[in-house]
């Protein structure tokens, strides 16, 4: 293993060799994923740097990593003994990634910069070129893979076997979804389109792989025309019976390597590239009479789910629910007899999981908390991190897991003991944010972005806030982070409509001393007809009792009590069957009616 | 007075003689006003329909109106006898004005088509002209006036005087507001700008005129750059008392026609217009280094009102206050002895608020509308529409003056005696969205999309909206209507700050049934700061009782209670120092708690 400083200094030879001023590493690879593969994890392998999400700048003479507040604090400590300077975005005073080139490279002779086309997007590229012409016409080169050249053990693309997904979950074959495909991208003017995101591809295939961490996807791209529709992929990977589905839809397959010029054939096309997701070099390489750059129809034809999806989702919740129970029923037990840490509780809950049956693993890394870790949006404990759970506080709970009929995503506050009055506060004040997004009604195609304040509005009242998302879509088996919709206070145009998924998580976060989340999943259902057109209503998935100890009851409202009486009264019924007589027990105490 | 059968003889012979196709003729001014001066009232002289918003197009065989459903009804009435068809714009299966030109001169010759570039947006031609090659490769003319060809009795260009309006109203000086604008142009990297909107004009400038019907502005165009600012007006419409203003802020004048050439002037600037607001004839016309083609930063610094103006504003509520609650006195024992109609009571109110000092005139037309009428969102009272008012049912009654320290806008809903179930459900639940927004905390910065929703929620869980904005900011004896915040179902990223107005008016709209509606105008107010940032709350400017009558108590919250029985306490204790003791004693009992 070289030292960053060691991979530093291969790297500004390179740049010496082709009279580069700087070289650019984001976070991404050819698919614009959330999570990569290992093999594009550059900006990681440059810097040390390992949160989700920054970008690594390296000159001749200087280096610094941008990131933002999430990673504020690992980022210090990951970058401590390399050259790397933290840049804090949105912070005062902090330059752009192009000013602060601009001053690097004020007096440099080399007044070109790298980075690599293929994995970041067209739209982010033209952006940065825009931008760095602006600081002393500072030029881009993006047709150079330089880790490639300095990075000798980088990891392989990914070679995991690709499976075929069966229609009894799946609920839509690949014809019936091509066809809305090519519907949809004819409304576009278009004839055809580049599908780069690997669950877009997923879905529309019916098949899954394991080439990401957390996510059951592969590496591949799919070319659609009117006529035709090709999968580029490593070949190897497909087994005998997705060959056998992938020939049953008419889908055929070239090499991984082969897209780029696969993309110059179609000059009498309207090719549909969504330049927000598709990479600056496909991009480059489209020759078409017309490149609709419009964003793909496939996010919101996914997002909706079918009825066997839907159906799909109550089992694996109910699985899901069994395993939290299981752990909920064990934990405060196990916390007063000593000996439990936030990874020992990790370690317990994904055994759990691992028990209920279609489980294939986790759908992200579990956020296990305890009191002032939970104020960290994205903690992950480690061995360096890790603290003895004490009977007191709060612990936060995030986890989720992948089983062949849907994906959960669920979070849970617990008490493990005696609580301050500004932890019940806080804990209450999230539960009725929770609460009020449960009950909201609204009209079919509202935007998440209407609907984010129910959430917060009484938070806001006491000056109280969160800086994230309220949620997001769930994939079925696929992405636990799904677009288009989301709630969030950013606009967010995508309509929501019945049979699609989101998450429900308000929080707050008091640094250095708790934070609090409530999380479950819904799913988005017909409410009522009226001559103000249709309504629509949510139906929690999730099932998993609410800790109610933290409860400040005087600051609930007699509505959002009946409504957690209500759900713990499902959960209790739906859960109960399953469990054995002692959990069950358990679970009639953590459902009574408050 | 010819008819509109003439003028379309008479426009069509125009065509002919220029190879034209089709004219377009929208609801527009140079200066992209709501609110039109008569001169540009075209649409409604080629056409008859004389609603807010419209278009009309005419080709050499066919005519037709577009409007949105506001409008359907009294644009039915108006163009009846002519040979306009009503487009009724967003229902299924309506053309819109490219596709149906596209049809219509499939056949003809002549492939252009004309509008005024003058009278409408860079950005609105754009799209046209983008939308019209894609029909047959039509071809659009902009630089022709056709109107002043044929509309012989067209009234002139108006020449109202220009006024002061007086530092103590405005809380600021011209020169201030200059070098602010400056400083905003420079963040946007601009040199300078071409201010188009008369508001913001007349803001700018601290002038008044009353060009326009409702609203005291004045017809000229501004252009400023760092060492200099030019008023294209008519000057003889300026006072001796204007014409010291403009020469203490150091802004030269010169004839309003003379705005195209000047543009021509700096090719060395950037010059900032707003191609949303700048005409497509203007914007052609400039000669910069840059257009810097971006919002104007004007009225985001207007919407921010000073101390002066926000003590005017209480001040012009307190007596705008007076006239509707003598009003409110006087309205049921008058409805009682019959032969009151809407129109009536109309001439009633404005005479009331005519008597008040600072009055200057109406905002907008008043709308009263009893009971079905109440449905109809623009409803407008005229000698054919109106009827008599009964002691039972809803009327409602929106309405707002102009005061020399301040604009007013206010709707109360008022049971004229006994109400229907649906009446007093639809009313109570319209008086619980307006609390729960004027309830709201939040962050500065927030939008109002954000906000929005508080208005609907519980009207959304019985099936019930209503399709207009809830909210929007109001000028300072200037706009009643007034950006760039609102708030709405559609995205509007204007952050909300302190110190800006914006109204509260939620509504349901029963057709043929009834309507209710119930507005304040507020300011928003710092309420606290926290480790999360500056929180804002809402002080209600208005001052009028809210009719307690229809009121279903068991559908309010405590909450909502309370804030009733407070707003009305201070509505009491403000307004009865100024009222005769009758007229107090009625206020008390309109005043006490629920």
């Amino acid at each position: 293993m070289s030292t960053v400083n060691e991979r530093l200094a291969l790297l500004r030879e390179q740049l010496r060799r082709e009279h580069l001023g700087a070289f650019i590493f984001p976070t991404a690879d050819p698919h614009n994923s959330e999570y990569t593969a290992d093999h594009w994890k550059g900006r990681e392998w440059i810097s040390g740097f390992c949160g989700s999400a920054g970008t690594a700048v390296v000159t001749l003479h200087s280096a610094a990593v941008w990131t933002d507040s999430r990673y504020f604090i690992s980022a210090t400590q990951q970058l401590q003994g390399t050259e790397f300077l933290l840049m804090k975005i949105k912070l005062d005073g902090t330059p752009t990634i192009a000013e602060w080139l601009g001053s690097q490279l004020a007096d440099e002779r080399d007044k070109e910069v790298g980075i690599d086309g293929m994995c970041s997007t067209a739209n982010s590229v033209e952006q940065l070129i825009s931008d760095l012409r602006r600081q002393g016409g500072i030029t881009l080169r993006t047709n150079l893979d330089i880790l490639q050249r300095i990075w000798t053990d980088r990891p392989s693309i990914p070679t995991a076997p690709i499976v075929p997904q069966p229609l009894e979950y799946t609920g839509e074959d690949t014809r019936s979804k091509m066809t809305r495909i090519r519907k949809a991208l004819r409304r576009q003017h278009a004839d055809g389109m580049l599908m780069t995101a690997l669950d877009d591809i997923a879905w529309t295939l019916n098949l899954r792989g394991s080439d990401v961490h957390c996510t059951p996807v592969f590496v591949s791209f799919l070319l659609i025309t009117t006529q035709s529709a090709t999968l580029f992929v490593d070949e190897a990977k497909l087994t005998p019976d997705s060959c056998t589905s992938l020939a049953t839809a008419g889908i055929a397959t070239a090499s991984y390597s082969a897209v780029k010029e696969a993309l110059a054939r179609y000059p009498e096309y309207n090719i549909l590239a969504d330049p927000d997701e598709v990479s600056y070099t496909l991009m480059q390489a489209i020759r078409a009479q017309e490149i609709v750059k419009e964003a793909s129809p496939v996010p919101a034809l996914k997002a909706v789910k079918t009825e066997a999806e839907q159906q799909g989702f109550r089992e694996a919740m109910l699985h899901d629910g069994i395993a939290m129970v299981k752990l909920l029923h064990w934990l405060l037990p196990a916390v007063e007899a000593g000996g439990q840490t936030e990874l020992s509780v990790d370690q317990k809950l994904t055994s759990l999981r691992a028990q209920q049956p279609l489980y294939r693993g986790l759908s992200f890394d579990t956020i296990a908390a305890y009191q002032a870790h939970g104020a960290i949006v994205h903690y992950e404990a480690t061995p360096a991190t890790d603290v003895p759970l004490r009977p007191e506080g709060l612990l936060l709970l995030d986890s989720g897991a992948q089983y062949v009929n849907g994906t959960t995503d669920i979070t849970r506050t617990i008490a493990l003991g005696p609580l301050s009055e500004e932890q019940k506060r806080v804990y209450t004040l999230v539960l009725k944010g929770h609460i009020q997004i449960e009950l909201c009604k609204f009209p079919s195609r509202a935007s998440g972005t209407q609907i984010d304040i129910l959430a917060r509005k009484d938070m806001w009242r006491e000056g109280l806030n969160y800086l994230h998302g309220t949620g997001h879509g769930v994939g079925t088996y696929l992405n636990v982070h799904e677009g288009p919709h989301q709630f969030r206070m950013e606009w967010k145009p995508a309509p929501l409509v019945a049979g699609m998924t989101i998450t429900d998580e308000p929080g707050i976060y008091l640094p250095d001393r708790c934070g609090a989340r409530t999380e479950n999943t819904l799913l988005i259902t017909p409410y009522k007809e009226t001559e103000f057109g249709k309504f629509l209503q949510f139906e929690s998935l999730t099932l998993c009792p609410i800790d109610k100890a933290p409860i400040v009851l005087d600051m609930m409202t007699p509505e959002e009590i009946e409504w957690l009486n209500a759900y713990h009264q499902r959960v209790f019924d739906t859960l109960s069957p399953h469990l054995s007589s002692e959990e069950s027990a358990w679970l009639r105490e953590a459902c009574s009616a408050i």
